[in-house]
């Protein structure tokens, strides 16, 4: 699909998106987008600006066609400390109800923006990674981390309920639902060789290769058949709370659409010419 | 909430609540209660009485506020044995058919009562946690052990199917489909060390500190915002079987009630301060 | 059940099931039948034949009263190299859509006779174990391996969605979202050490002993209370994206009905008279 015939009538191409409240930035070919957290004397917390950003920018990725993959992480050896003390949770402390829904719908939207977007999302993480930190962490598709890192829903820490931005929902599938409850009602750090053993992360790195392994992963998927992988990660997905035959008769649809696609062709005519096949996401 | 404005108009505060099948003690601060299945010569199995009445407790517990946390645990160095051979499976064998599932109706509605009530619940288990004994520590929100623990799910070797009390739907969330299904399906015990890894306990500890560390994270948790904690309760235990993004909604719905409590500003206005603080559960 | 009644009207025993496309072989008591794909030169491809009559053969063993348990497994040290390229892969590529659709639902239907026939399903895997034949692996209740097993789930490598087969649905409760995610996004090679690490593999065994320690698993079972084993198995499958209180709801009259089975009464009456019982499945 070129830009003429794309969905997104109202953005250009997403490589020239100016950020305003982190960095944005895209590989040499133009697939790979990382979103850096930028407020590294700070640990990176969020703001209500931050996660409004963030929310419609992963809202517009839905339409970017050129961008293939995202990696997130943060800036001077921490992900996200959370929400801001001062700039989130005192207000908050002010807040009416409808305006506290309006604040937990917003978040949650950040969540569901990123598992809407057709992007598979990897997230590099050093350091602390906590509250909405730790939910982005959660929310993306594969996590990479290093041995320093620190991870913790620590909502409880603030008098809050672990049910925050889908947590009781999302980490149980990750590390089990015995292991998510111990972290979900003591707020506790999990470490990384916690995190890695139980299949949080995806795998450990030092801090000053972490981003780079993620973008290297990243680059790999971006060079391969991206609309199939848009495709698994809307299966992945949609199929949390579907029954099993239900979801087998989705992934007979969605694999034929598959079948019709330019890259399946390339993979079989490379096969028999015994070389590598070039995947070009359509 | 006080006692005047209880919703259970039925029952006074439950730290006086007098066991009659087991022992049921409760903290010094009135919060933690500990409930002891207590027929140490036979590995306290459970009998028709025992199953009824710790159906029962459970279900007062929903509006008990006194009790923040509960601890499930057996005297004498094992767990439980599960349904009485005697007591229990014999008459089983004489029942109809409208009988048994009334039985079996009431072993599961344990099974619900402990899911449904606010309070966290700790299993502290140690030796034989066999049968029904299991179900209850899957039941359970967390599990501490022993290196001596060996848990069964036991019902294939009386001839009956794993599918009891909701095992088949809860052990393969714990640790994973294939191990529950090995374990189901051969009622073989689990090891200790095999409970660990696999997340079924949250950690192992000497047969002689295992009930006392129980207590030590209950009552921290009860010390916590209590009223927080049961929404994660809630939320871990309702959102199972939803879709991603309803959950992040009922997630978006109950963090804003949780926003609302004085234990939220408490944690705030400690924050500021730069001191600890004291939750009070409201 | 004897023959006269059974609801399989059109086929006798199949223990003399004679098969096309792979080997099939019932153990000396008639109860374990295993499946061999038979074409080792070339690592054990799929092909629309062996496809549609495993389908066929998985469809009629809900009838089957004589087959209590089925072990899958593949010649010459590896078990399944997935569709084969030449002579599916190529002629996908020139499929129209409603081919394409009729061949995704027959592999998908495949999966679904595996689940939902009575008799659990022990694969027993060596070396190659891919695409399709990774999904076999996966569509099966348990899982013996060796140590030279490589699972991958290569879908993409083809140009494809991971969501193949329910691979999206399955795959992530077996071994958590995240590490499931990596594999279907990446294809890449799960070693089995990572597949035992994580649930996939229920045991490691010697290449030699793999499938005799299968077909030993497969013999105590079909020697257990085969009734109640199906009746664990349909609740492993059916409670997938059910809620917790209906699945216990679910198990309530599931066991109730195995309570009036004989295999029940056998089990009480060998433990009051101290002997091992002797199950006949009814």
């Amino acid at each position: 699909m070129t830009t003429e015939h794309t969905m997104a009538h109202h953005t250009g191409p997403m490589a020239g998106y100016e950020a305003r409240n982190f960095l944005w930035q895209v590989s040499e070919d133009g697939k790979v987008a990382t979103i850096t957290l930028n407020r590294p004397d700070r640990k990176n917390p969020l703001t209500f600006e931050s996660y409004a950003e963030l929310r419609d920018l992963f809202r517009k990725l839905v339409y970017a066609n050129d961008i293939k993959m995202v990696v997130i992480t943060g800036a001077g050896g921490n992900f996200c400390s959370g929400g801001d003390v001062h700039e989130i949770i005192g207000p908050l402390t002010k807040m009416t109800m409808p305006q506290l829904l309006e604040f937990t719908r917003m978040t949650g939207d950040l969540v569901k923006a990123m598992r809407a977007c057709p992007q598979p999302i990897i997230a590099a993480v050093d350091g602390v990674c906590a509250g909405a930190g730790a939910v982005m962490a959660l929310a993306s598709d594969m996590r990479l981390a290093t041995e320093q890192t620190k991870t913790a829903f620590l909502f409880t820490r603030v008098g809050l309920a672990g049910a925050d931005m889908g947590s009781c929902a999302i980490l149980p599938r990750i590390i089990g639902q015995g292991r998510a409850s111990e972290l979900l009602y003591t707020g506790r750090s999990m470490s990384a060789q916690e995190g890695y053993n139980w299949g949080f992360y995806n795998s450990l790195h030092p801090s000053e290769s972490v981003l780079a392994e993620a973008q290297k992963l990243a680059q790999q998927l971006a060079n391969g058949p991206t609309f199939a992988h848009a495709m698994t990660k809307k299966a992945l997905h949609q199929e949390w709370a579907m029954g099993v035959d239900e979801a087998i008769e989705a992934e007979a649809q969605a694999q034929a659409i598959c079948m019709q696609t330019k890259d399946f062709h390339r993979a079989y005519h490379a096969f028999v010419a015994k070389q590598k096949p070039v995947f070009e996401g359509d």
